[in-house]
């Protein structure tokens, strides 16, 4: 029975780790009743056939995916689907009049050349691209409010960015010498059969991937030359660490004035972030697990300086599920629709 | 700023792995409100030093535990203390007319004579000792919901009882061939510094330990001897998991009539647990994961029947620190006060 | 190039977990050459390919499977294949002359009918089937000495056995109260991507699967029918553990004399694996830790009584890919070569 | 029985992981015999109570440490004690005429102001400290040889020092700009009961400690100077990773001449350790993964250029129980002693 006074909200692609949270997550928010999940693959299953734990507790079924019927019954519908696929009913939800916020890499790039150069698709779809919005609310908080499409930022990206805005906003470091050393759990990997994901091969291994070619790095790059105020080349290397989820992304740079030291910059953070909830930057001396993370929307932010070499060395810990995927569309969801930006989202991680 | 509407409560040994889930769950239950944590070793630091991702967000002070100020300041509190030590405290709190939830051993055992042949401390504490509840709601909500003094299972008899006791109770089994193989993440040992629980040591492997012998064995006999109207001896097994929080218990008894299939053992189980919320019974042929439970209050129960053997083999998957302590006590709590019982409890784990 | 000195041995199916350990086992035994790689999917490629740390090391191509040219190159031959290939290609082998150990479950069983019935495959190889010795050294060394073809155990079936054996042979336990509670590293389910498998769904997580139905249980009940000298139906129950490797079997049985004690017991093992150099009893009061034999070809035996119960509770860790798998594939070698049967065999695991 | 033709050997220190590496490859090693297990703390016990899988493997018992009799019963003594402790033993040990391997920090500075510095501890052994050789073989192999008294690299420089080598030495890179973002398995930590490395604690979990001020920062600026023949500041940060083993180092560098491409640096590489037999060179576009190197005493280097920011990325991946430490020490025993440099250790690691 639909509960008239919420927002009906809808997912498509629910069958990934993106859609479980989402499920999770949205199943307990207080404005909105999930009406809807969609999936082509998994089209004719209850949702409980993919995640037995959800049995008599959401017991939709998966719908295949008809743009026009999603939007008749969604005021705002989520997109959790391989890139390349949002591009093609987006533009027909919007046009309904839904809201949509897409998980994909489909709308992150203000250049659509630039989508097209990493991803490899031509796009048809450019007076819609044209409308989306980054979905980094520590950013664009006023642009989301307004916006019908939200492009939601990547794991690493939103890890990356929170690291660096204020220093590159504020004009403290070279931007050149910006050095973004990532480490993810696996389920950044998405719930597909692959042999480098298996427990055997992940447990107790660590290893880098797609060094100086990772599809993160322009959209990281994007953000890093509008707050720099010119075009940034940033360096940025994934790592694959044996853990299920969460990140932590290690940022190196060089400082303008060496003079800075590690509180100054705290004090700078603290500022920068005032009005965002979600970022909590830690005390002095202290760094970030990504435990603290984990279960939560938060990003802790730990600061360090060292004098010996004029670097500033910034260590972000996010849970890529949630900030970095579910839990931050559901922030821009919040923002679109006037409620707080915290409701309905886990303040304090599952530790331990 | 207390908020007036809402109960207040509070916890002594806010410290450990208990604590913390105890902190996390209460400050978003609606209905209540956390104003006190109290732990003689931590006294004068504040939560946040302790756990440092709850800063800004948890900022109460550690106080010394003074029995008296607690009760006047808390109308329900949780003892999260070592064995031992809540019945030196329980006893002034319940007379200054606060309600009281031990997660200890102290008030498990009707019989005093048995705690003390296990945990080796004489007590003389049994004019309160008689007035406590065994705080397995799923058995004994009627008399939770008229206790002042609660004492909530152990992790290991949380899940083993919820597989028992339909098979106990409708006398299906024979109850001396009941075996538990149980399982449970190293967050069972708690936040202290033992060299086997390092993860160098404790990581990929695993052991059994206090084989015939630990110390949940009485207190699971105490009530499967009462569910089968004799005094029972059970087998009970504890084995170290390398994973940080979880239990499956694994039950095999020989079944009285070799006749009954699974289908009808699971129609039993759905019609013992009718009016359990938190105890789910997988599908014919579905088995539980820990996984599923971990982050939730829930119990996933799956059965099987091996018609070659005459067994029934019972598996039981909980959260050790939500179901199989914090979360339970919550939910005795929610019944004292006359709640839903499962107001403020996480219904779905973070799955993955 | 070959030294002529050394037996050449081959692998057939190389490109496996079981693969990968005779690999590196092989080449550092003493008294083999390893001068062949086989397999249909990878021919082609070099053992490098499939494990880029062999480079340099191991450079053997994988050839194509064709077992006129393997046997007239190798004196023994492994193979390492799924269930139901073995035993198109066993024959050929030893009609030419190989000596061969089989790690699937095509040889492991004296009737056939069994092998049929739980493995769904008809064999019109029984007169090579006849030959066939289990290849369990610890009980049937002096024929495994004599034979050409060798079923090697499976993983599980290792673990039990060693634990069973000197109770049922001895007659000290009703062999109808036998219940094996086994627990397995993911690696036992092979270097396939299944979902199940993956890190993010096995990591902190732990579940039984196939109850009362896994086809190890013919297999152990074969050997223990023998060791009891009627036939003996046994409960078996593996579970998966969020771990790379490392097999601990929880053994319960009733005790025919419950005034047995443990220290009667440990000296019964002792005395049973007397000539055993791989089989390790624990001291009184010490139980095996899977950890510990990850890495070698030893089983640690750890034996406790329950005087409450009458039951004894035998617990035996192994490593399963090396006394699971490889590892008592080439123990079983030695003895067939009239080697020293810890030759070119890793004593001591590689904890931590 | 003492095999009189063996070098004997023995270890201070015992206990452990570095104590633990170190018996169980040395009791492996063809040409020593290791005749002595030394330790103040476990005095008295028999290694098997510190190590029970031993049992039965390795009985000798860990005596009191005192130099004289320690010099006089080994030829070679490997010390691996807490940092400070060495340097009271080594010297007597050396006039005694016995060769030390220190595993310690002791000797592995030329200024022992910059151990005081960072150590905090004065020394008086500037007389033995100054005939001290850096241990690590790659670089100062023919030195090694001759040395009576070695300092063992620590794991971090180990795995930095051979990424960077390369670069440095043939200026190829601009020193300064060089960044080591280093991961390690919390066995790093060593065997001793603390909070931080508890596996409830540290799976599923990932942060940087020590930023900025790591003890082995000077000790890889010492090497890097050297090599770059002028003073160099170094960027070095460490990260425990929810692992046992295994250490990854992943450097960045800006080159000097932007036109070098991948291949170039792979050529260079395979040229510099062309007569270093445990360092391996990854193929072009291949990265290692630490599980690689585990149980073995290989390094593997991966080699990445970016020419979007003219930077070189190095990946080394190590087992730092082993070429961190334990294996790098025999390595360099065998130098000492004129044998393969191979010689008793494992080629390829335990992989899965």
């Amino acid at each position: 029975m639909v509960n008239l006074r919420r927002v009906p909200v809808g997912i498509v692609g629910a069958s990934g780790y993106g859609g479980v949270q989402l499920v999770r997550l949205l199943m307990d928010h207080p404005e909105v009743e999930l009406v809807y999940l969609g999936g082509d693959s998994s089209a004719g299953k209850s949702f409980a056939d993919l995640y037995p734990h959800f049995g008599n507790i959401v017991e939709l079924p998966i719908e295949a995916v008809e743009p026009d019927i999603i939007a008749s019954r969604c005021q705002v519908v989520f997109l959790s689907l391989p890139n390349g696929l949002a591009c093609q009913i987006a533009p027909k939800l919007i046009e309904k009049g839904s809201r949509v916020l897409d998980l994909s890499a489909d709308y992150r790039f203000s250049d659509l050349k630039t989508y097209t150069a990493w991803y490899g698709t031509e796009r048809s779809d450019r007076t819609t691209a044209a409308t989306a919005v980054y979905g980094l609310p520590e950013l664009y908080r006023s642009r989301i409010a307004e916006a019908s499409l939200i492009g939601c930022p990547g794991c690493y990206p939103t890890a990356s960015l929170l690291a660096l805005s204020p220093l590159l906003k504020q004009g403290l470091i070279v931007p050149e010498t910006a050095i973004i050393d990532a480490k993810s759990g696996t389920s950044g990997g998405g719930r597909q059969a692959k042999v480098n994901l298996l427990l055997a091969e992940a447990d107790n291994s660590l290893g880098a991937y797609n060094v100086a070619r990772h599809r993160h790095t322009p959209e990281i790059e994007q953000i890093c030359s509008e707050l720099a105020r010119h075009e940034v080349t940033i360096q940025f290397t994934p790592h694959l660490i044996p853990m299920v989820r969460g990140i932590l992304a290690t940022v190196y740079a060089t400082m303008r004035d060496p003079g800075l030291v590690r509180d100054d910059l705290i004090t700078i953070y603290n500022a920068f972030y005032r009005n965002s909830p979600w970022v909590k930057i830690c005390n002095s001396g202290t760094y970030p697990q990504t435990k603290w993370a984990c279960g939560s929307n938060s990003c802790y932010i730990g600061i360090e300086v060292d004098p010996r070499t004029g670097r500033v060395i910034v260590m972000s810990a996010i849970d890529n599920l949630i900030k970095g995927q579910a839990g931050q569309a559901i922030q821009c969801m919040n923002i679109m629709l006037g409620w707080d930006e915290t409701l309905g989202l886990p303040k304090i991680g599952f530790y331990p």
